[in-house]
């Protein structure tokens, strides 16, 4: 049967193509491996988002107990949250069927590789079926990345997916990796009760985000009594005695119940008969798009697998782009505009647009203006005053906005309409907001005297 | 002394105004006669979102635990949280008091009055003081309203200030008036383990909101077991033997261990000799401004007094407005753009624009569209799925949106940027929003299909 296009991949990215394709009216088949939903839903932001907001109080209440406010006990049952989260991902899954379903996409189950241009061989449990297809959206996704000396076995030394798969919390986590995944989970465990160590190679956690954010986190981290390695070089990560056995360069050894190896992601593009239709691949294998996100004559690649920026929220945004481009709708370049990411867990991390370090990269000259959460009345109502609000201004309008501390993605809606809109400080001296709210010291970040970066 | 401006009251209004007029030069003068802050910060906002804030975790602990996913014990200490509570305030009055003096602003504490349009008198501890002026600013505020037969008395009959200063939970609760106020005390009572009894005249619980968010209100309501006696008119309200006694017309009476009268605001406008300076009243008391905000030739009436809007942030934003006008720096009406209106509690409440039933009113044909919380990742992830968000559009753009449910306060940056913005629905499927957020639930309500309201 022949396709108008094809989608590989049913996660944030391919799933959102082949809806909005199929209801604009091309025929479109989306071909998927496994569970519907990819990482994302099944092993990533949302069963991870679910078992954050179930242990939800556990920070609370202990901050409030710090302050005096309560006396509490708090008991979660990772059995009954995981068992609860399978049920929720299971009809949010079928939920997707069902639009796919009413779209009249054709979805086909199994493994599919790309013969040439504008044909698709999926091994299907009723054997292989042949797509032939105009147009192509490569959306397969990446999943953790490994080294050698490094791998999860799964046994003692987990991936994220196995992480979040334990259905009793470790009495102690080994966390390789200060980056989101690795600080997420980390703060998952901790909340569970699990003694933490977090290593990374890197000075500073979270090092992608602005050096005052790593700061506050790094600060966190040793609040909560985590034994903090950072600068340091593994050596060796492995199941040994029904323990996580960790062994520094130098020789210094760590035992944990379970480690978890976090040191980033790697595309699935391989076995997939990529460059056989013309594709290119870089580094470990993300594929090369231009300015279109198009990876060949015919094929858009989107989402992880191209390597552009690792976020669900991404993906189905460059999903909408390459279904319009197919329908003629679009002519100019991908420009999105500020995308914004969030690091949950406590502190919570917001970053939209530009960070000072990044244009002062390009040359330019960048001010900054910053309010502490510490005055913020919403931060003091739940006795967590830790944190900060920062604006990046550029030839005097926001061009970034990034936050740390309690609640902070509270921020986002009003930090992408300064970031967006470029406002000056004319424009955010107009802007109403709710008192009182945590928006609040995104205001008082705004109008705060601002120094060279 | 012959000031520049003098500003009569010191709550969120007038802080504003005698800060930003003193920093752009003028010679100003800042009367209060109780403590600076006014009811948002001593009796109102501030208080209330610190008890809800040490409050938060009950909430969600009993969702959690409904849904089985943990077993808990929360006992909040009521004495400490108000303890804490003053102590923030105060320290927040003295960071205010700082600024003010910083600014240069003479802050004179007593009790003023007009004498026609130029002079002021207080009467301080150190005897009556004398303040000449140019130009006025209005900011006295509002205070709790009673009506004859149901009085707070302060024993067992309450008003929204001495609800705040129970040092123990009331075992039962009568809460008179299911608006604001009403509902966000009744909620934190709840939450202590009151027994709540929430009577009102109208037919559905915060009336001034959509219909559909009040339906959403009411079922929250019962879900928690309050006798809620909704079209009911009031007899009495008074303490008797130790009691809160109320009488409702035709006879049946409810008793319970306290009562709260939240009944409306009052404006604070008596024994200030405005009449004298040549201003108008209406109503209770209300003072007539045009559209500049003046009350007379040389006046200003900001905030609470004025009757427009009884939210303190909408205070600050007509404050920031005489002085640019004072100053010179503004011609135009006072045209402030859509103000967020939130109701804290559970379920919060958001207002942003214009409702349906308004536009409507007005003769338009208003659309409406909507999403329900219950398939939000994150309203799942609370255990939280009630609610709904529902934008309201106008020729093809977004006019407002309104949300009940887990914490939709979330939403206000990005409502406020739809909503400012006008957005299309072309714009909003340009809008990337995080993934998994609750703001996404928005996203859902703008791409749904619409309805003619």
């Amino acid at each position: 049967m022949i396709h108008d296009l094809a989608v590989l991949g049913a996660g944030p990215g391919g799933f959102e193509a082949a809806l909005a394709a199929s209801r604009a009216g091309l025929k479109t088949a989306l071909v998927e491996k496994d569970e519907l939903g990819g990482v994302c839903l099944n092993r990533g932001c949302v069963p991870s988002k679910l078992l954050l907001g179930a242990l939800c109080p556990a920070e609370e209440l202990r901050a409030l107990g710090r302050a005096g406010l309560c006396r509490a006990e708090f008991r979660p049952d990772l059995a009954a949250i995981r068992a609860r989260s399978q049920r929720i991902m299971a009809a949010t899954r079928k939920a997707m069927a069902k639009r796919l379903a009413e779209a009249g996409v054709d979805v086909v189950r199994g493994q599919g590789a790309l013969f040439g241009p504008n044909r698709l061989l999926v091994e299907t449990p009723e054997g292989q079926k042949d797509i032939e297809f105009k147009d192509l959206i490569l959306a397969t996704g990446s999943r953790p990345a490994m080294f050698p000396g490094l791998e999860a076995d799964n046994e003692n030394v987990l991936d994220s997916s196995a992480f979040l798969d334990l259905d009793r919390p470790p009495a102690s986590l080994i966390v390789v990796g200060a980056g989101f995944i690795g600080l997420e989970m980390a703060c998952m465990a901790h909340l569970l009760g699990a003694e933490i160590t977090l290593v990374d190679a890197l000075t500073r956690p979270a090092a992608g985000e602005d050096p005052e954010v790593s700061a506050e986190i790094e600060a966190a981290c040793r609040r909560r009594g985590w034994d903090l390695r950072l600068g340091v070089r593994v050596e060796s990560l492995a199941t040994g005695q029904g323990q996580a056995k960790l062994v520094l360069k130098g020789g210094e050894t760590i035992l944990a119940h379970k480690a978890l190896a976090a040191v980033g992601r790697t595309p699935n593009s391989q076995g997939l008969g990529l460059e056989d239709a013309g594709m290119a691949l870089e580094g470990p294998g993300w594929v090369r798009t231009d300015q279109n996100l198009m990876a060949s004559a015919n094929a858009y690649a989107v989402g992880d697998v191209n390597g552009r920026l690792l976020l669900a929220h991404a993906a189905a945004d460059q999903a909408r782009y390459a279904v319009r481009r197919v329908l003629g709708l679009e002519k100019g370049p991908y420009a999105p505009g500020p995308v914004p990411s969030v690091i949950y867990g406590s502190p919570e991390v917001l970053r939209v647009g530009a960070m000072a370090a990044e244009l002062k990269a390009q040359g330019k000259s960048p001010e900054v203006s910053r309010a502490a959460l510490a005055a913020n009345p919403i931060a003091q109502a739940h006795a967590a005053p830790q944190g900060l609000v920062k604006v990046v201004w550029l030839d005097g309008r926001v061009a970034g906005v990034t936050a740390v501390g309690f609640e902070v993605s509270r921020l986002t809606g009003t930090a992408m309409a300064a970031v967006t809109g470029s406002w000056t400080r004319q424009r955010a001296e107009a802007a109403i907001f709710a008192h009182p709210t945590l928006d609040e010291a995104l205001r008082e970040a705004l109008l705060a005297e601002r120094t060279r970066a």
